[in-house]
């Protein structure tokens, strides 16, 4: 048995990437970035006319003129113009480049118009006003996005900006997900007595979707010599192979000796921890086997737990522990660090943690009413409503 | 113009469903839940063996046996055994049906095993320890998942054991994205001095794609004819049209009177609030046109303060206001309401919004340094450290 702090940092020294790919900018979203995303141009790349209105010189206004002939228009999307007549302005609309021999936009609600003559409503008029000037937000090859950026709709608008028609990105391990035990049946089937369906393999795939990954599932029946031969096409197959199930002290949990002898390199099997504590993790040529326990709370936290911080490792993202306050006092005497269901809520700015205490590691339509697990240390039997501890949110 | 509180309501009145479908579970993922989920049999459907170990009737132990003939073995998955010694004991595997004539389970960590001879080393033993027994967590018929939760990996899990291969999910309108503006070009393309490239449209994209709403997107160029011809076309193909630009002042700013011209009703033009004033909304036979402006904060802001809102309640979503604490004093003198921009930090469970102040609405590339939007209230002109103000996530 090891301890939490000590599972995790071992699954943290198996990391590996799994290389870069190209695609299609709009198709990067949720991905992580696998380059600096520099400018190309400034920022504005022009002098750019941030209100509709009239553009002028404006020492004609420091002189005390207030009227001004139109000399035409500079549209968005124009290229830039010259106005002729230092003392007349333009009509300038948003986006526009300002138009050369001008240095103030006044907008329109400031102005009237009337007989081709603008006229300026305003007793103060700042120099430069309403210009958003070429290079204020970013120069030419400034970095705008660091690598190992997670992609969001705020990067793709920058991205699209800058002209990356594709971009960069981590690719994702190739998983697979095999459950075990025999008295499973499938989603769709009749289950007899002493059966249940499938679910942890899909709780899983869905978990893992939500890190970008498109895992593969697969079933495995309590043989040995079956388990031997799948998983040794798997371990050739997959860069990363997930079990739930088979690996306790029951009759039939081959799964350790199973993977002991195709050389997968057992790294620790069992945590001090509840739920999950059977854990099973190894690897062999750097390729990592997560063997979660099969019930479904501990599959599920154990995903959490060690295999989202495998990943994000592995593609480059750092992840800052998220904690929250708990809403209760709360009471549990085993020697093992506490996994802990709980709903969030915010109040006023304050993460509070509420435990809702299912029925135990079976119990899977509890995780329904949750958003979180509240990791609780295995020093303490007491937790004080108000303690402030790491949470593993799903929602 | 009308407040932040006014055009939310206007855009919550006009919300509308737009049907269901089926789906393979899944496939579900992320989606709106629209039929309720109900436990199929009790959970567990059986007693449940909890432990590897042994079953045993408690009787004998109380009366101080503690060494049992070893039966036979009752595996997961298999028919429930009868042991027909009641002396006896039968091993027992995690996940099996407890054998009839059984009422207890001792797991293999204190049990003894020699020459088909079970040995209890325990002085105390609970009766029916170590079993889930049968409806402990539900019963047939209990509702399991409500409908209108968003379906994540938990709810997957429950679904499958339920056996639902394919599920009810609320349909994602069918939108449009239409990006205005002579001085755009594509995003491959070279921009001359006084172009830009369309960033807005994508930003957009993804953040409805953030909502699994896959929109389409146009390009018009600023051309009254062109616009009224293609807006036509839209308002009878799309549930929702999203716009981003030509709402404002200038010249070429066409779309409130083209929208006007093609009957869509305004329901207001103009907010009170920075960035993002200018926004237009109306419908046309029950559906929304959301004309936001072309800046592209104005625009992103937009989309989580209306849009996002829209839809969470057109598919029967609840969402929770979210809150976070300023973590520095701030001073806005317009009498606007204030979307600020925020990096947050999640500190010992208090969420702290830390104001990244950009150049204005033009400046994209300073939403990769933030990751929400502080919604300071329009009566006031500083605002304190410590206060608390509602936020709109984007990451």
């Amino acid at each position: 048995m090891i301890s939490v702090a000590q599972a995790l940092q071992t699954v943290l020294n198996s990391t590996q990437g799994f290389g870069v790919e190209e695609v299609p900018f709009l198709k990067s979203v949720g991905k992580v970035l696998k380059e600096d995303i520099v400018a190309d141009r400034d920022f504005p790349p022009f002098n750019r006319v941030s209100m509709d209105g009239i553009a002028i010189n404006h020492r004609f206004f420091e002189h005390g003129i207030i009227d001004f002939n139109v000399e035409g228009i500079q549209a968005a999307g124009a290229e830039q113009k010259t106005m002729t007549i230092d003392s007349n302005c333009m009509e300038v609309m948003t986006g526009a480049v300002l138009p050369i021999n001008t240095d103030t936009v006044i907008r329109y609600e400031d102005v009237q118009i009337k007989n081709g003559i603008a006229s300026i409503n305003l007793n103060i008029l700042e120099l430069g006003k309403n210009i958003h000037s070429k290079g204020k937000d970013r120069i030419q090859g400034d970095l705008l996005i660091e690598k190992n950026t997670i992609i969001s709709a705020a990067e793709i608008g920058v991205i699209a900006t800058v002209g990356k028609a594709t971009v960069k990105v981590a690719k994702t391990p190739k998983v697979i997900i095999v459950s075990t035990g025999d008295e499973l049946v499938e989603v769709n089937e009749n289950p007899l007595a002493h059966q249940i369906r499938r679910s942890n393999a899909f709780t899983l795939v869905s978990l893992l979707k939500k890190l970008g990954i498109k895992a593969k599932t697969s079933h495995i029946a309590d043989d040995k010599e079956v388990l031997q031969q799948k998983i040794a096409n798997y371990l050739k197959k997959y860069d990363v192979l997930i079990f739930s199930g088979a690996v306790s002290k029951g009759k039939f949990d081959f799964l350790p000796a199973v993977l002991a002898e195709l050389k997968v390199e057992k790294l620790f099997h069992r945590i001090t921890q509840r739920p999950g504590k059977p854990f099973w993790y190894g690897v062999k040529n750097n390729k990592p086997v997560f063997a979660f326990p099969g019930n479904p709370i501990s599959t599920f936290v154990n995903c959490l737990a060690y295999f989202y911080p495998w990943y994000y490792k592995s593609v480059g993202i750092k992840v800052k522990e998220e904690m929250a306050i708990l809403g209760e006092d709360v009471s549990f005497k085993p020697s093992l660090t506490y996994f802990l269901q709980v709903k969030l809520e915010n109040k006023f700015g304050h993460l509070v943690a509420f435990p809702i205490t299912g029925n135990g590691s079976g119990d899977l339509a509890s995780l329904i009413k949750t958003d979180a697990f509240i990791q609780l240390p295995n020093d303490r039997v007491e937790f004080k409503k108000g303690e402030v501890f790491p949470i593993l949110k799903y929602r």
